[in-house]
């Protein structure tokens, strides 16, 4: 059977902790702001030591797996991105060892013919669905869409959609028109207005254009928004990997409700794990994979 | 032969008027930074008098022509969009008449499946191009694409380009990758990643792994999103309206020679006209249909 594991999910603004016994159950936890942000160079050791110092004493046995931003350039020691195609084995055996019993997950860079693109940490809770043979969405301030084949990240790419719906949200001249509470059925339109050939950058115009004319309600105009903007991601992940994959969303909440309305709308089978879960079932599977 | 006339270009931003003799040649012109945005409600006549109260005493039989903003709901006066198609004709019989000499151009609506899209002052300027049968393009911060047949506007579409480059170029997290001074030859790597399929959304976020990965330089960035951003223009005008046009581009400077690489890239047959050449011809035009 496997051992104890002191799972560690590092990121930028917060600092999470999971205490796992040979199971996986969670024994302990815990979540602090200790963002890789905050940390000062040759900090992290000490904040490991005092969120977890008292476990890793308990277990002596129980690894340090972590992931995230941790292993970033400005991280506590940047673990240079493994190749995509990308499996709990190649991953495992590309760890970066900051000690013999604490261990860093390297992210994954995948090269096609358009260019480069990256994930730091994504790529565990990617291993933590279970899924074989797939597409993964992690919906996000930068969403990452992964094609997986025979249990292997053979391919991904990331969309800026959550930046740009703030980037409208905030700084466009929607912001003036968006008004609250908000009237959630424009997420419909949003996601109907996203399906025609039209292009982006004239519906998001036309979100305008319909408030001006008394066609929407200001109170519509945060949910077009991310209706279209969301389902401008699908449009171009299933043109990318094909439509007629299993679906598995790594998302709760309110994004997770958005995503699934989105899906189905275009008839997509589903499968929803939550964000924690899968990081849990990831690490463990990475740990098994050393 | 037509009357003397006194042209009026009243945008949110600048006054800009023009005295034209009876064949359309420039006897005077005047540009102050009394746009709409900056006159006071009922301050309208003494602005236009302040700047073209000599040239109205001097041609007493001189129509006043205005058009842009000055007719928008916070303008001199509202005048109500036109619906599409819009002929020189159908815009002079709508004209706004503040008194018997001065009136203003109405801007023109059009409702498809979609929804409305509107411009004010464009219109002016695409009857100023002569194109009887084309696309008319005025690239600009809310881009607009015009299908003109026998002289007559039957559609036309806004994009939000110049916006959304100003979005990313200064608020996104390409802003902080973004050095100048500029390499101009980003732009063409734009247009390249916008023609394939993954999408605006993957695109923008590819300019990031691109400089973090060194397959791009910082000065490239802006460059690249600009193309990247006015070929998803193209892409969708070209949807919408048909590639096989002869496209007239309203624009000088760097734009014009942005969109006609652009435009040639795609093989298109193009034609630039000067905006300050389309607007007198426009009001010329428009004056004579009535």
């Amino acid at each position: 059977m496997t051992s104890e594991l002191i799972a560690v999910d590092w990121g930028t603004s917060r600092f999470r902790a999971y205490r796992l016994d040979g199971a996986g159950t969670v024994l302990d936890r815990v979540s602090a702001e200790d963002g890789m942000s905050t940390v000062p160079a040759g900090g992290f050791a000490a904040v490991l030591e005092r969120h977890c110092g008292a476990w890793m004493k308990a277990s002596p046995d129980a690894p340090v797996l972590m992931a995230g931003m941790v292993g970033a350039r400005n991280g506590w020691a940047e673990a240079a991105y493994a190749p995509c195609p990308a499996s709990p084995k190649s991953l495992a055996e590309a760890l970066l060892h900051i000690d013999e019993r604490i261990s860093i997950v390297p992210g994954v860079i995948a090269h096609d013919e358009t260019g480069p693109d990256v994930m730091r940490g994504e790529e565990t809770l990617i291993f933590g669905t279970d899924v074989r043979n797939g597409l993964v969405c992690l919906p996000g301030t930068h969403s990452k869409w992964a094609r997986v084949e025979d249990g292997v990240i053979t391919g991904f790419a990331t969309f800026m959609t959550g930046e740009t719906y703030a980037l409208y949200r905030q700084h466009s001249l929607l912001a003036r028109l968006a008004a609250e509470p908000e009237d959630l059925t424009g997420f419909d339109d949003g996601l109907e207005a996203a399906t025609d050939e039209r292009g982006l950058l004239n519906r998001l115009f036309q979100a305008r254009t319909r408030v001006l004319a008394g066609e929407m309600s200001g109170e519509k105009v945060g949910p077009y928004l991310s209706g279209l903007l969301i389902n401008a991601e699908i449009e171009g992940a299933f043109k990318r990997y094909g439509a007629d994959h299993l679906v598995t969303l790594v998302a709760d909440g309110v994004l997770a409700k958005r995503y699934v309305s989105a899906l189905r709308a275009r008839g997509s089978a589903i499968e929803i794990i939550a964000p924690e879960r899968a990081f849990l079932d990831g690490l463990s599977t990475l740990a098994a994979a050393r």
